[in-house]
């Protein structure tokens, strides 16, 4: 078991920001301060190479940040923030799994390190078998209580965070999880329900929508098209909205609000990546979309699904 | 993806019991309520066929349980108790991975409803390699602060739960994990530090003394030996002790009392897993163990490293 040891070694070396009374790696269990009433939230995510990765094609680097990443969508979803993170590890192996699990590690490190976020510990192991990551992220509700998917409400305005859409270019990759989007979004309104976008605009939405009780209606006009869904385009024949909608891998936010505070989110909101209302909720448990012409057809689920 | 989403569905069948304000499965992260000032514990685990059990041997029931036993054990070297897993499985692809799943996940359930552990969410997916099941427990301290590796004063009392040895004759697999009797011992008494058996206490004991700065006399007359260690002395040709000192996967726990409160936790102690002085925390850093003929040697670590 030497690169267990190994690696338990080198992280050793590596030198995290934790608050004062908080223990990190070493012990048989991480230990962090709580303060008074706040939720925790934690949520858990794993990759493996040949289903969401290929090992020959990333760096560890990239494979780590990745991992991580996804994760820290999912506590974004939430509107909440990180507070630390597990990583373990199921290395393939062999004599260059120390230099992969570091390379991991760095990755995932650098990533927490800009949203706020340790490596608080995790697990490592070598087998025969092909490399996986598995992430575990707590995080916790600045202001508030955590974003769910259910609370949407007809009328209510559909938003999502940046641009969508043929991800599979590069940015399923190098994507900004969007924590600081949706603590903004909370505070400058009042967001009714919300997820990250995984699988594809028509694979999730329906899931908001099966959870919030209510149908929904987006216009394909409206999405906000990413240069690399464009960029798609032209090899599948299919037309930009038809990535931006089905593409999976862009863990951008999709969240509701309330009608009447549409316009105003719209104009308070100054961060980078833009919001775009994108339809509305509607009463019933149908969904539809408004296509390049305006006609109305039902929104079918043809992204590609991880769960 | 369909066995991830007929897994997912299988899991909204199952009742929880969870605290009222708090969210399991369905969302992009569970919730839990924290209390004021509370100490958040979160340890992690991954087990995997053929390094941990062999498929062909074991039920899927029992993958599971051991799963989350191994993490409820590292809650209980910190004496705290268990709140809630999550639960995270790369599934062989094929017809059976859906049995092999709701399986995994029954055990793992039930052992978690014995120690009050809900089943709070995870991550299932398939892969065409082999199994693998990664589970992170949240724990807090129902009294004080969590009990670390580190505190061992020389002088202090080396004790174990339990009897050892001779896990791999079934042990390994129905072990208890000994939260009940981690608070209780903190409860009677003045806990100095303590971890969990997982690779022998001839590898794990210097773990514990390397964090504390100390070194340890060990006794092999006084080590509580298991019926399952005499068992495998006989094929062996082993002593019994010597698998009592290096055999791994007792989950028993080692911990460390101040020499003036021995005598009164074995007088107070009333459980039915017995307690067991075993040796000494000695200044230095070296670990001695006396023998049968009470002959002080150098403790040499001899069992099996899983880390």
């Amino acid at each position: 078991m030497l690169v267990e040891q190994a690696f338990l070694k080198y992280l050793a070396t590596q030198q995290q920001t934790l608050s004062p009374d908080s223990i990190g790696i070493g012990d048989d269990a991480a230990v962090l301060s709580w303060q008074a009433d706040q939720k925790l939230v934690v949520c858990t995510d794993l990759i493996s190479d040949e289903t969401d990765f290929h090992l020959a094609d990333v760096t560890p680097q990239q494979i780590g940040r990745k991992a991580l990443a996804i994760n820290l969508s999912d506590i974004a979803a939430m509107a909440c923030e990180p507070v630390g993170a597990l990583v373990t590890l199921l290395l393939p192996q062999g004599e260059t799994s120390l230099d992969l699990a570091k390379g991991i590690y760095e990755g995932a490190a650098q990533l927490g390190q800009t949203y706020g976020c340790p490596i608080l510990g995790g697990d490592t192991n070598s087998w025969p078998g092909k490399l996986a990551v598995s992430v575990t992220v707590l995080g916790r509700c600045p202001v508030g209580t955590p974003l769910l998917r259910s609370g949407a409400q007809p009328g209510d305005a559909i938003f999502v965070t940046g641009t969508l859409g043929g991800s599979i270019l590069g940015d399923h990759i190098s994507f900004h999880p969007r924590i600081r989007e949706a603590i903004r979004l909370r505070e400058i309104c009042g967001l009714t329900a919300g997820m990250d976008i995984s699988d594809g605009i028509s694979i999730d939405l329906p899931r908001l929508c099966e959870r919030s009780g209510v149908g929904a209606e987006i216009d394909v006009r409206l999405l906000p098209i990413s240069d690399a869904a464009r960029q798609m385009s032209q090899t599948t024949g299919k037309p930009p909205w038809w990535h931006a909608l089905n593409d999976g891998e862009d863990f951008e936010l999709l969240f509701t609000v309330p009608a009447a505070e549409a316009d105003s989110l719209q104009a308070q909101w100054t961060e980078a990546t833009r919001v775009t209302k994108i339809g509305t909720m509607q009463p019933g448990t149908k969904l539809y979309l408004l296509d390049e012409s305006g006609q109305r057809l039902p929104l079918k689920p043809e992204g590609f699904s991880h769960k």
